[in-house]
């Protein structure tokens, strides 16, 4: 095997070219061995395995530097710059990763930065007058996202050394989206030849490359502008999946995939036939969209936010909206839709409403319409990779003024408010979908949400009142059982449901019977919704405990370790109550 | 005189082009006499008189939608739908605002934006059936903008009526930047038939107009698009200042003017020859670039932050870059300069600052590379429009990880830290200007802050201690001094410096004497800094008041009804001190 002699790249640049098509397809078993076993992004890495061989065969790594948007695409990557039993034992991040190498040069995970970020170096290098290949590799998916426009706009104006690589295999996570993208295709069909030519269009010199899959064509296609004294872009096309049949036929599934049968490529744990927040949603879409033909359903690039087979999609036909990776847009559009008098719903991970709090803050809650936003993969059951953390939605939505954002606890909790903030037409509302699985309801729920800010307490007690925000509300319930076992009192606990007020009349109330307050938040703690009760109760006697997560960045987290280390054990609550009051 | 006799759109449409023409002449004067005694925007304004004169001409406001990118170039509109007597006794905002008249649609000042909420509605119309014209104004400054780009991408792909407009008048805020450009030159300079064309790419239909401040030529390119039935760029020329011959020479001061002389359109007050934080930001900046090459200052498309004149924008060469208005970019962008080892400075308005906030997470926070943002117009003396207003930046910011935002309250304060974050390279620095005027220090300041959420006790007293924020410091000032008189009482004044962090050590030891805390920031409460303080002492015997600003959208507001209706000013929190006491 030729990649076990390969500890960094220097290593294959002495290998012949039929060497190098084997070590392609040792590379290619390597991860399908892999990813079938823990997952990953299958596609994307399969598609990109001979142009990073070639990458590294040209370009000499890091003096050169290599930037992967995303970087998702970067298991070939880390298996020729010395991480390869690294990888193989599942020990190294699916990001690049500085930590993990010299050849990595920033931590990524949100789409269409690579540019921006590159530039950057350019122009360090520049200033400091040093000589050597900046490559940036960006996927056609992403350049629908405005960050990789603007970062384009600035770069074509650059007059040194950059070479931007567009890895187009004509698909974003699903299928492509906008306009851009019959642009591309024109650009493919003619061989590069087309006149009207986006990227020429904002200044830069051009390249295709047809063969993106040809190790012989990406070596000469990548000499040709190795070197270069300008901004290059050099457009290659392959196939997201190649060499793996099932990633091919099936290339949405395959972007990411849990673990999988090698043979079959059928997954070994089959999510969409388990009750989940995703297929709810999406039963309830469809349901209310039969209802009112203005109901729509948008997404930035994520269609299975939403659960919805191909077949339903298909079938949604104009009420279901897929806008590309482009979150900015999807909020504007949903807020001018709203404002239209139709009724959006815009389906996302927080970690990617992120890219639009300027939107969420001016296009849509400084005029007040009322779209709605339901908001996946909050909290510590989020995603656990430092890029996708879930727990900083609630510091950056929360305290955008006329925003309702609402904290479920329950499915037929979430799906009333769902329901409701559909049906209403007062404010922009987003709900945060619970991620500690899907939770029945003990006894009904309201059905209405118009009357903002009303906490339930659900069990009345004395001396603590436990106020427990929707995915830890769990968590409330164990403390208030193991408290009572400890102390024989009864504790309070309250869902307070809105995230973006106080219920003051109940803060007020629970004065007379309780002297500790507890709030439980599953997100960072700073700018977060335990504030908000610490500060109400600044001046009086009650005194005020907030639990959540410290804000830090942190990197593929055991979820039990960071909640022990955030004192969000039930014990540990439970010891911290008893140590109050003793 | 026509104008007075316009009370809506109706009224102009039977007037002969003669008498439009007059109608111009006569609007042009109004915004003229109202821009030289109040300020505004003047160059964007004049621009577009004859282009919002036909459109309303031709088209049929209010069941024909206009909508304006940035909306700072409204007045003509505004002047034509009912609104002239306000706009002359200036009671009008500077802005599209729906409050005000059923002609406009959404409350917008942040460019870039108009696209997209133009596609809800398209949106929103087809799937009600119904039909009109929805019009859609963005400027050529405005196209370099990512979430202009997401929404030309998705606005590309729609099958019926769409009708935008783009106003190229060769100027952002300040000239243009960005590859794009050199492609509307192109078109220009071609008459619309260069082959290359970033719309047609985008796949639009487009069409082009030279003589974009003609009458008769604009009511015919009006005529001949409405009620397409597909997506189309209209492209048309005019002149920024048109008609207004100081405007035409010095087009940028123009884009934006406070007072000014008619005569010879010299500025009543010259801000440039005042000390001022962005002249002392331009002059630092000068000084450090000269002893290090790799200092960078970066602006998206407002130049004026670093208060440099053209000759030191022009001398600074490569040392200066404006990315245009991209703001996600320019943050990306700096961090990757600072990864490579440059010393990146973005000066940007805190209300801008917003469109990046993924960016400042992701690009910047988490790679914890050593860039320094400048943010400029945060509190209550920040902006006063709705769409500009700088209470929100410490909710936004202060929750990031990894950044180290600073507060300095005094001149050699601001000009210390910003001249020990441009030397340090081990964190990211955000530093929030001032804006209670430049403040000399009354003692030698700190030079290194690299000793993390250190706050400074300026004055020990006991039972009250005060931590007065930044551009609130003074504010705390007033107060001790106050409350001195009434009780005879010392209290204890801090100026935190940092908003990411607390100094637990001296808040603890603040429990000594002290049973009331008090915070005070010049920005809303929720998210902020004081509920940190609130949460830090949840638990102990001591007493917490936060001031700041409520949580809502407020729109040309006066700051001293602001303070009051916050309780912000020193004898509101001084009555409630004592209250607290007695």
């Amino acid at each position: 095997m030729y990649i076990e002699k390969i500890n960094s790249p220097a290593d294959l640049k002495h290998l012949s070219l039929e060497q190098l098509t084997t070590l392609s397809s040792e590379i290619r078993q390597i991860l399908l061995n892999e990813l079938s076993v823990n997952g990953g992004h299958v596609g994307p890495n399969l598609g990109m395995v001979e142009a990073t061989i070639a990458l590294h065969y040209v370009f000499n790594s890091p003096v050169d530097k290599l930037i992967f948007d995303v970087s998702h695409q970067t298991y070939t990557h880390k298996l020729l710059t010395g991480r390869r039993d690294a990888f193989i034992e599942h020990k190294v991040t699916g990001f690049s990763n500085p930590n993990e190498s010299e050849h990595d040069f920033f931590t990524l995970g949100h789409t269409s930065t690579s540019i921006s970020l590159s530039c950057g170096l350019v122009k360090a290098r520049d200033l400091k007058q040093e000589k050597f290949n900046i490559v940036t590799l960006i996927g056609d998916g992403a350049l629908s996202g405005g960050e990789a426009y603007e970062g384009l706009d600035n770069a074509a104006t650059f007059k040194s050394n950059m070479i931007i690589i567009v890895n187009d295999n004509q698909m974003s996570i699903a299928e492509n989206h906008g306009g851009l993208y019959q642009n591309l295709t024109a650009l493919r069909e003619s061989k590069g030849a087309e006149p009207c030519n986006i990227f020429k269009a904002l200044g830069f010199d051009y390249q295709y490359l047809d063969q993106g899959n040809d190790l012989a064509s990406l070596i000469k296609a990548f000499k040709a502008v190795k070197d270069i004294d300008h901004p290059i872009i050099l457009h290659i096309n392959t196939e997201k999946g190649k060499g793996y049949e099932p990633a091919i036929t099936n290339k949405e599934h395959f972007h990411y995939s849990m673990p999988f049968d090698l043979k079959t490529g059928a997954p070994k744990i089959d999510l969409t036939k388990i009750e989940n927040y995703n297929n709810l949603t999406g039963q309830l879409m469809i349901e209310k969209m039969k209802e009112n033909p203005c109901l729509i359903g948008i997404t930035s690039g994520t269609p299975m936010v939403f659960g919805f087979t191909a077949a339903e999609r298909e079938k949604l036909g104009k009420q279901f909206v897929d806008v590309g990776i482009a979150e900015e847009h999807a909020v504007a559009f949903a807020s001018g839709m709203a404002k239209g008098g139709g009724r959006p719903v815009y389906g996302v991970y927080g970690t990617f409403l992120q890219r639009t709090y300027d939107q969420l803050s001016q296009d849509l809650c400084i005029n007040d319409n009322p779209a709605v936003l339901v908001v996946y993969a909050c909290g510590v059951h989020g995603i656990p990779d430092v890029t996708h953390l879930g727990f900083f939605d609630i510091p950056f939505l929360s305290n955008i003024p006329n925003l309702v954002y609402l904290a479920p606890v329950y499915k037929e909790e979430y799906l009333a408010m769902l329901e409701w903030a559909i049906q209403q037409t007062t404010y922009p509302v987003a709900i945060r979908v619970p991620t500690n699985g899907v939770i029945p309801a003990p006894k009904a729920v309201d059905t209405d949400y118009g009357t903002l800010n009303k906490f339930q307490v659900n069990q009345t007690g004395s001396n603590v009142a436990i106020i427990a925000v929707g995915s830890f509300y769990t968590l409330g319930e164990s403390i208030v059982k193991l408290y009572k076992e400890k102390s024989g009192i009864d504790a309070t606990l309250i869902n307070p449901r809105y995230l973006t007020g106080l219920d003051t009349a109940l803060l007020d109330q629970l004065k007379e019977k309780h002297e500790l307050i507890i709030t439980l938040e599953d997100g960072v703690l700073d700018g977060g919704f335990g504030e908000k009760v610490a500060r109400y109760y600044g001046t009086s006697e009650v005194k005020v405990m907030n639990y959540g997560i410290k804000k830090e960045f942190v990197d593929r987290y055991d979820v039990n370790e960071l909640l022990a280390a955030n004192r969000l054990t039930d014990k540990q609550v439970v010891e911290d109550i008893l140590s109050f009051y003793y």
